[in-house]
């Protein structure tokens, strides 16, 4: 389990890096994509996937707990010969939060002077952490639930049907959730994603920092869960498309 | 034909929660994709297609009354063991209409506050139907049956084609519908997508909701069906891409 | 080789239809995806090819007379079965040309109410045939050469390398061919998809139309053709990449 | 060894031919697709290494200092029947140099009017070269280090991974470190891809030149090879993903 634990954490902080990456390519003064658009930042989060798929095939490539969930809940095992449960599960979820984390140390690094130069804690926050256009916890956590869902139900679905497009498919679908479904909350459609990074902002000095908004935190916690949940009792229940 | 029923809706009601979900996000005031630009909803529709298939595979992942006319027209099987025909059809036009209604419904759960707060009630409406640029009843038809045309054309050979792109395929055909024919009317393409929403746009209560246009409802119905027809009158007469 | 005749026919009238079309939508006052940028028209005419090759498999999907001239120069088959030489290299190139100014026609028909009320010559114009950015003959033929070039040299490669993307591959090498290389000519890289749709533009009753600007249109048509000429010497001559 | 040279020099010619020439498109004034936003440039030089990457594929495609020192270090052969070392890595930085040199002269002569027209030398030298958003030499190299690991890592693992996708894997990940981690520097990620340009843009006569920034001109240089260099090593002790 030690190689999944660090399969996952590499896949995990690549993800974060690349995502986390492109906002603050988007949202950080003077950087070189600043106002580039809601496109770039799809492509960006949904590449970044792509990259961490490749490098966590070795644990089945979750990188998110939400996933992890759906396929312990559909009886699907977590990798070949890792099955599922909750001490494997803590292990994936371990691995997931500890790249978060790394990957949110690596995007502040790659991005130091811009974020040195920044003036608004706003734009600085959002980089690490998603936050919603409009705040109502409820249908907060009902958008990012709605997202998940289609996440991992169509990974689940993925997971069995055979395809040339390997990686590319998950990427894809994560630009498309993220053009569709992103607009309300940001989609972080993955609780250790938000998370980690949100760790990052509050324990980091970074130029204007505020608040690190931990009374919105267990939303992109709860929803993705929720999401991958009913995710996995669908498929459990009706596992037509196989 | 229970499990085809329940195939066709699963997808096609993802194909509209993803699709009317990207023209939510660009639409609506406050969402973070708001004016995200023409090329961020064609990549949302088309992705809306790439994961709806996938779910649909058990069905032949019509999702669309056009498809299934081309394809009974051009005298192709329905999906593997489903013959074409009448009864047949019915079924799948069935499950794509509940489908798309059941997916306008997750999209108004999932942007329920952005369509309280949004004051342009052509905005809300054109989350759900598509409306024209021109009004031009016979103009608008055409334009219908033409982008139809190539989306069934093309779904046509490409299911007589072996390819290592799978749903990729149609998911960027549908991409480049959108960028090039979609201009005029704000491509349907399918008569199910823009009615299913369009009955649940009547029946919800919307924030600052206007009318349903139903004097233009008739017209993504029957201009892809007529493009759906050309569609496998052509394959069939001469089915040289094979 | 009346088969070969009516796919290149078939094919390039998908492209033009789709490529035209993006223009269309992008220039024309009124349409949905006006000003939709440049990266909006690369998809466009990219997804046109991803199209058009596909419904032109019969033919070896050239579509492009500067491709069935690189082929002929470096000695290979234009199809399975189809040798080089000239009579067969006129059975392409007209119907390439036969189908570049049907795809005009189906973009006049697509957006005809959208010609009616634009008020710009020049973008009617620039629907139909490319123009310069700034007019300068001999610098635009170089242009136009040095863009066919990649386009004709990366698809003989792309012919003799197995690959899972079929038609994908050209079309995104379209894409990236017209993101660098199309600024300062409008990137015909096809002289059967500019001329075709020039003498539509001239024979068509268009709104406001101005003249088909017959002074430039033998650069997108001798660009293209110096770029296939050399693309297939130099393949011929270093077939190293296979 | 010569065929090597030649791989490696036609690749990097048309990388650095598509992947400038998407810069002199944006960048240059007057250019068709000037102002046409980030996500445009990182198409353009991701699909610039989908191209570069299938005409050479004799060589194994490095088209980057980088990426043979990466293979190098992780005992990786450079090609099928050629092995790592000195003299082999001579061979190909000689190629991948003069490669990028070929092809920021064929950017020249495409975009020529352009140069001669263009009255901000800045502009003029950002499409040969990259240069910081904020001038702080050792985050610059960071800032490069890091993302080109991202680069040379992915490919490590993708090298040892089947893959339906090709050369589109590799360009789609070239896509997402622009989108995600340019922002800072304009990625180089290539010492020959800047340093090659650099020298052309020094030797050409270009209307408003300024001067060549030798200043910068070795972070572009040591940044990716030191991300190379780490790639390379963690791949080394840890080849999990395979």
């Amino acid at each position: 389990m030690g190689s999944i634990f660090v399969s996952e954490l590499i896949g995990t902080a690549l993800l974060v890096l690349l995502g986390c990456g492109v906002v603050a390519n988007v949202a950080l003064t003077g950087s070189k994509g600043h106002g580039g658009g809601w496109l770039l930042v799809n492509f960006g989060w949904g590449l970044a996937v792509f990259a961490g798929v490749y490098t966590a095939a070795r644990s089945g490539a979750h990188l998110n707990p939400a996933v992890t969930l759906g396929l312990w809940i559909a009886g699907q095992d977590f990798a070949p010969g890792v099955s599922p449960g909750f001490a494997h599960a803590a292990v994936y979820a371990g691995g997931q939060l500890t790249g978060a984390m790394a990957g949110a140390i690596l995007v502040f690094l790659a991005y130091k002077k811009h974020f040195d130069a920044e003036t608004d804690p706003g734009a600085v926050l959002g980089v690490f952490a998603t936050g919603p256009a409009i705040r109502t916890p409820a249908w907060n956590v009902l958008t990012e639930a709605v997202a998940t869902f289609v996440l991992v139900y169509v990974v689940l679905v993925l997971g069995g049907t055979p395809s040339g497009l390997g990686p590319l498919a998950v990427a894809l679908l994560v630009v498309g959730i993220g053009a569709s479904l992103g607009g309300p909350t940001g989609y972080a459609l993955n609780p250790a994603r938000d998370l980690g990074p949100r760790i990052i902002h509050a324990a980091l000095r970074l130029g204007r920092k505020g608040g690190s908004d931990w009374a919105y935190a267990w939303i992109p916690v709860i929803g993705p869960f929720l999401g991958g949940l009913v995710a996995g009792l669908l498929y459990h229940i009706s596992p037509m498309p196989l």
